[in-house]
């Protein structure tokens, strides 16, 4: 078997491990353009794509039978949901480090969900160290966001599904933050069709993926960049998702897009695809807005929908 | 045959008629309420579930042989839309009376769909006047927006298929204005299901519909209600619709909700649904919000997502 149908493989299995747990979101059409058929995984429970990838991790830990004391997991936003849920689903606890300023709203979410949540002292920096504390102390397992095989082939069933609905497609997009997502969409796609052509969108502001495409090598922002798309946040994307990405070229490019564009697709979103979406989970259709992408049947993967209401409203306000 | 399996029946050669022109919208569960599942006509063309009713309208006529010369309407909103295109669809113009302090972005949309627009002296009050008088000018055939059995029939192909995702539902809510859209829905529930609960809801600043209900009689209000939900700010319900929702008891029941109901709705639509709504859209969600309904399987009829982004952004960006 290929590269491409052993990882096809592993996303089919995560398919049926994590069905009656997720949502099979159903394809959208658009009177935009009749080409585009959107994945709104705003409508995937916890608002996001996430609970794909943290329901085939935590499942697959428990069916392994080296079943954990608990997970843990390091997020500000929706993966944090996700571990939560997927956890409390199988009857084990779930502790999530949340940098000290992130969004209140995001972290009652994540307690609500039954997780216990530890803020004190944690920022951006400093959060692996102390993740790797808190694992030693309590025996508990990690659930990467990104860097985790389980992760990326729970990731990989929402392109499995919106190809499932629409086989013709001709270019599939996703947004790019570690590249769970992208990597898992990019194998669903190659392995239905080697002619896909892969695209994956980040921000201007955040170009590390653009860089590593472009040189070969994974590339590291410095600091967190600085985003309204709050969702691709990371400084790097994973070594698991390199390898998928780039060293087996299963992603054919990667675009970026400026905070403006992005503005402006929440924009179109809101008002014209009737989507409320996170500005992260707008990226492809930033990219297509802009002309950044070849044309053709085109699906956009729009990941998810838990905005921060106060920047929307700034933007739907602003004419 | 009954009148309620006679009228079902209209309903579906309405869909069949339809099939090709409109979206079949699916049902979406929500991670609100797992007993509530929505029906989201904001996917549907031109962003409102007004199609259904304008395409069953406008292909039966010219499917009756006699051919208009074109079309008119008389809308400020959604139908306005839906006839434009139904009309450019078939080949036959189109003109529409939009009243002069409508939406400009409304008008815009309406012309883009390639109907002529008349504004200049068109007031609210005027408008059933001046519509007779263009009629007999130009000899073009009416479709009412929603004293027309094609398209009450039209619009109750929404539920129709709601019932075919979700067969088992108790209780189906829809917004109600002139009652097309909650007419044709009661034909479709009250068809699958006799013991189906059929509840309407208006704005308590526009509850004609509650006190026809009440008494038995068609209730007019005075003037054009003040209310955020701008599709159902109808002063009385027609005819067609009294006959079907009352005289043949198809709807049980009419419930009105306050504007800052309504608002809560928008918010939670747009924050948790993650559907960009019209606040029209959201007054069964606004309904079940308030504890207004009676519970168990839920379906709501979320009519449509063409909000002024002016108004949404000053409701978000309230906390």
């Amino acid at each position: 078997m290929s590269y491409v149908q052993e990882q096809a493989e592993k996303v089919r299995q995560a398919a049926e491990r994590i069905r009656g747990h997720i949502r099979r979101t159903t394809a959208l059409t658009t009177d935009l353009d009749p080409d585009l058929r959107l994945k709104p995984e705003c409508f995937q429970v916890t608002g996001s794509f996430k609970p794909r990838g943290a329901f085939n991790a935590v499942l697959s830990l428990v069916q392994s039978g080296k079943r954990p004391a608990g997970v843990i997991a390091v997020s500000s936003g929706n993966h944090a949901q996700a571990v939560a849920l997927a956890a409390r689903s199988v009857g084990l606890p779930a502790l999530i480090l949340i940098p000290e300023d992130a969004n209140p709203a995001k972290v009652a979410a994540t307690r609500a969900l039954g997780a216990e949540v530890i803020q004190e002292g944690i920022t951006f920096a400093n959060r692996e160290q102390r993740l790797r504390e808190v694992m030693a102390e309590r025996g508990f397992s990690l659930v990467h966001p990104f860097d985790d095989w389980n992760v990326i082939h729970g990731q990989g069933t929402a392109v499995r599904e919106l190809l499932e609905d629409e086989p013709e497609l001709d270019v599939i997009v996703a947004p790019v933050g570690g590249g769970g997502l992208l990597a898992g969409s990019a194998i669903s796609a190659k392995s239905h069709n080697s002619a896909l052509h892969v695209v994956g969108v980040e921000p201007e502001a955040a170009n590390d993926a653009f860089r590593t495409w472009k040189t070969g090598s994974i590339q590291t922002l410095a600091t967190s960049p600085k985003t309204i798309a709050d969702g691709v946040r990371t400084t790097a994307i994973g070594a698991r998702n390199f390898e998928v990405m780039f060293v087996n070229r299963l992603v054919d490019e990667i675009v970026t897009v400026t905070e403006a564009e992005i503005g402006a697709a929440v924009h179109v979103a809101w008002s014209r695809l009737h989507l409320a979406l996170e500005p992260t989970g707008t990226l492809p259709l930033a990219a297509y807005l802009a002309g950044k992408l070849p044309g053709g049947r085109t699906g956009l993967v729009l990941s998810g929908g838990n905005a921060n209401l106060q920047t929307v409203a700034t933007l739907l306000g602003t004419p």
